[in-house]
């Protein structure tokens, strides 16, 4: 039995963004499908896993996380020497580069991109009706932060260094999604982001991931 | 001249949580105030700094970050020996619960407090209407965070563990304001939150923060 169990759900973004990290540390783990559809998530022997509700919860042992970048990062860090290397290692000052663009991800790019994916892919999915007004809004803010990732990729192949860390990936599962959708034009008019959200979904650890929707 | 600057305001959430940091280490640094009311916050010298024109931004000699929760992480980890220890030391699964509760304000508790803060708080502070609606549906989701808050700190003194840590001092900025408006009822009915709530706004960091309101 694998000591790693993520429970989660193969079309959630914040489980790909767990499985993403797993797969690049080439890290053995059970996959625990939980049911959303029938709110398995609100369950009690889920809420003992995660108190907020909401997949993924992980485990490796006796520690159970949830939140996925928090999930990820432990991984990262655990099996630091296995894998794809996801950190950087050196001074408090250049650690502090991934740090930063990790939080850029989390307090710039989350939101807008959250909620374009929400309008734009779920909301049909489910069939439900798009509001163009959210889009806008949204499209728009997104595109800001794209244009200050448009800077910085000149400057650095990926975002925190010249190699792919963390910070890239949490990008992924939001980025897979808008790729689906009319925002892909916000990276198709941005040629250094353009270059990077082509390299970074072309990764054999996230054809991984996306490989799951067919188990 | 000190080596630390903080670029931002006293009023800003995100500049406080660098400021309460720098203070729990006992940190020299230099506070150069941008005016947002005039929009230097947007001016080409402030974007250099800081290419979202956000504050704060922040600097230590030649490293320049923003993004307030990855500057106030690089103080903690640099200064690791002097101050109040804000970090967990330990195995990485240690440190993943630090990381988790990290997340957790990033990500659970971050959005729907800084919407009550601006209904409540800055809207009428700058003579705008409050949205009863806005205000209404996240102070619901804040007290479903609150919920679990309130069961986790039956279990340590602290979020993370039984000392204060950077997940503690990353909800300052906001329960302060909170507590300046009826939403500061959120906490009140909750014994444990409350009483979390009263020790970590009476730190004696903290209060060199809000005195600098005065300066």
């Amino acid at each position: 039995m694998a000591a790693i169990k993520v429970h989660g759900s193969p079309l959630s973004t914040a489980t790909r963004r767990v499985l993403a990290c797993l797969y690049e540390k080439e890290i053995d783990f059970q996959f625990v499908p939980i049911n959303m559809a029938t709110g398995e998530h609100k369950s009690d022997n889920f809420l003992a896993l995660n108190p907020f509700g909401q997949v993924p919860a992980f485990e490796d042992g006796d520690l159970t996380l949830f939140e996925s970048r928090a999930s990820a990062n432990y991984v990262a860090h655990e099996f630091a020497d296995k894998g794809t290397q996801l950190l950087i290692s050196g001074s408090n000052k250049e650690v502090a580069v991934l740090e930063l663009w990790k939080e850029v991800e989390a307090h710039q790019f989350n939101t807008p991109s959250s909620k374009v994916v929400w309008e734009l892919f779920f909301k049909p999915f489910l069939g439900m009706a798009t509001d163009a007004a959210v889009v806008e809004e949204n499209e728009t803010q997104l595109g800001k932060v794209l244009d200050v990732y448009e800077t910085r990729l000149t400057q650095s192949k990926y975002l925190a260094s010249d190699n792919f860390t963390l910070a890239d990936l949490y990008h992924l599962p939001n980025i897979q999604y808008l790729l689906a959708t009319p925002a892909k034009k916000l990276f198709e008019s941005r040629p250094h982001v353009d270059a990077w959200v082509k390299e970074i979904t072309a990764r054999p650890a996230w054809s991984k991931v996306l490989a799951m929707m067919n188990q």
